[in-house]
């Protein structure tokens, strides 16, 4: 069976299943209710922000740096899953995949797998929530979510994660600082990619700045609206059990910082263990699940007891005008029950 | 009635009338029911684009042409809907708004509304389609959706336009590549804006390129892979029944281009409506709208018949991994079907 292959760590097998689960076939369904019991032993790390900011490079490095940690620890086996929201169309994962291949092909401890857009987003993050599950029980210790984009999908598909890493440049313009604001709430570490670019010291402020909002009432900044600890030393910012997400420069071209994010990670998944966190986001995440398959459960059921020809003759009523698509709903509910 | 006071163009009225509907309040609902037979009038254009691209600039410049057409024709009256992925955290929808107020308040044909995302995407996405209908009612002859951001949600909610713009600027990164190779596909029109930055010319040959592999069969372009019309009259693209989407170059902060691109947005609404691909999208969005609707009444419905601590107790074997979240699922249809 597929899934005793890859619980023993056949990496073809591994693949396979995954295309499986992508396909959403009745294979991959009845795999993963069976692998589910050896999952939760991965730490799903999501990697989200605004286009151009350097999201995969920042990725490999940190799949090299757990791959071959400095400090004598042991290494850990990674997986990357790069969701993309571009298309079939041009095939736009294809492009970061041969990227990343160069550096890290090769090493049996790191499994890159990338996923395009195919229907909704609901299909995707679906499909997202199994493959990583699966990648969880073959074993893999650290697993990326990276999306490309800024926008609600990167919300939804960071529920899945741990830790998210919510990665920013300097420079950007005012559209993007739009976008960060609203991704700053999922951010656990923030990260200042290609800090040696001009700016960096005005957009770690500004990062600041958007942090102190999220977070006005804590002992953590002062009066005067400065943190109250220095800015080195920004992960130790956690307040009884809340967590002020530190912010880490990088420069993932040449791997300078990735050591100091690398802890900020660890240092985040440690407050999490100890403030009981990571138990409620795990539930979170699993109820969140749940619901995203009962939702398409149940509407998968009342459309197979529904007549295309009567669903048509509501269309039609709706192009006339005849009816609004609140009458339409109630009209099929009604029509579909009886 | 707030229905009655929004077909007689009173503009307090529809404020008050998109609160509600953005609320997804009992009188929004009922008030869209009535007021759904008076829409169908309006032009809805989507506008669509990587960060940083300028869309809003875009979008105010095209608001102002239709107010003032150059040409003689009679203006236009105009509503713009900026769906922006922020959150309230921050409230990011804020700046833009601002920023667009100087230069068109006090136009009695001229209205915004700004969304920002309040819960799931699925929610915002039904908000909007809500708005645009009410806009629609109230007699705006132009209605604008411009999201902030790249990526699903956009593609999301471009489904509501009957003509989509894509927003590229020159000189952008491999990464927002892979994202514009994604919205390619549902770009009407494609626009080069800040095209007086460097690199215009091989931006424009990219997205021609992409558009090639698009449109692969087509005879607008020749063997060679050159369209077989000038660069200028590429509106003309169109073969048959299919239309291959224009490149228009434009420079939003001084308005360079706009007319251009004004004439390709009427190209394409003469097209469709030429080849009824105008009827067929009507329909097509229509019947997403009410499929949207249908999804989360069964879900609301469902989850109005079941006892919390059920589910409570089976989110916990969830999280000890007794079951799987297929099982779950299956548990809980036949627990609340009893």
């Amino acid at each position: 069976m597929l899934q005793t292959s890859v619980l023993e760590g056949d990496r073809l097998a591994l693949a396979r299943l995954l295309t499986e689960i992508e396909a959403d076939s009745e294979a991959g369904r009845s795999a993963l209710n069976d692998l589910f019991k050896h999952t939760g032993n991965a730490h799903l790390i999501g990697v989200t922000g605004a286009p151009g900011t350097g999201k995969s490079s920042l990725v490999n490095q940190l799949a090299l740096h757990y791959r071959k940690p400095p400090n004598g620890e042991a290494p850990r086996s990674v997986a990357i899953v790069a969701v993309d929201p571009s298309s079939p169309f041009t095939g736009g994962a294809v492009l970061g995949d041969r990227i990343r291949m160069r550096e890290l092909s090769g090493d049996a401890g790191v499994f890159i797998r990338s996923m395009a857009t195919r229907g909704s987003l609901g299909g995707l993050a679906t499909a997202t929530i199994g493959i990583v599950q699966a990648l969880d029980a073959a074993g893999f210790e650290i697993i990326f979510v990276e999306t490309v984009g800024a926008g609600q999908s990167e919300v939804e598909i960071a529920k899945l994660a741990h830790t998210t890493l919510v990665v920013d440049v300097p420079g950007l313009g005012d559209d993007v600082q739009a976008i960060k604001a609203g991704i700053l709430e999922i951010a656990d570490v923030l990260v200042l990619n290609k800090a040696d670019r001009p700016g960096v010291e005005a957009a770690e402020r500004a990062l600041r700045g958007m942090l102190k909002l999220g977070h006005p009432t804590k002992r953590a900044f002062n009066h005067h609206g400065r943190p109250t600890v220095t800015e080195s030393s920004d992960a130790e910012l956690a307040v009884g059990d809340e967590w002020i997400p530190p912010i880490r420069r990088t420069m993932a071209t040449d791997g300078k910082g990735i050591v100091e994010l690398a802890a900020a990670i660890a240092g985040h998944k440690a407050h999490m263990e100890k403030t009981g966190g990571w138990q409620l986001r795990e539930r979170a995440r699993l109820q969140g699940e749940v619901e995203d398959l009962l939702s398409s459960e149940l509407m998968s059921r009342w459309r197979s007891g529904l007549d295309d020809k009567d669903f048509q003759k509501i269309l039609d009523q709706l192009v006339t005008r005849s009816i609004s698509p609140g009458q339409a709903v109630t009209k099929l509910l009604k029509e579909n029950s009886q």
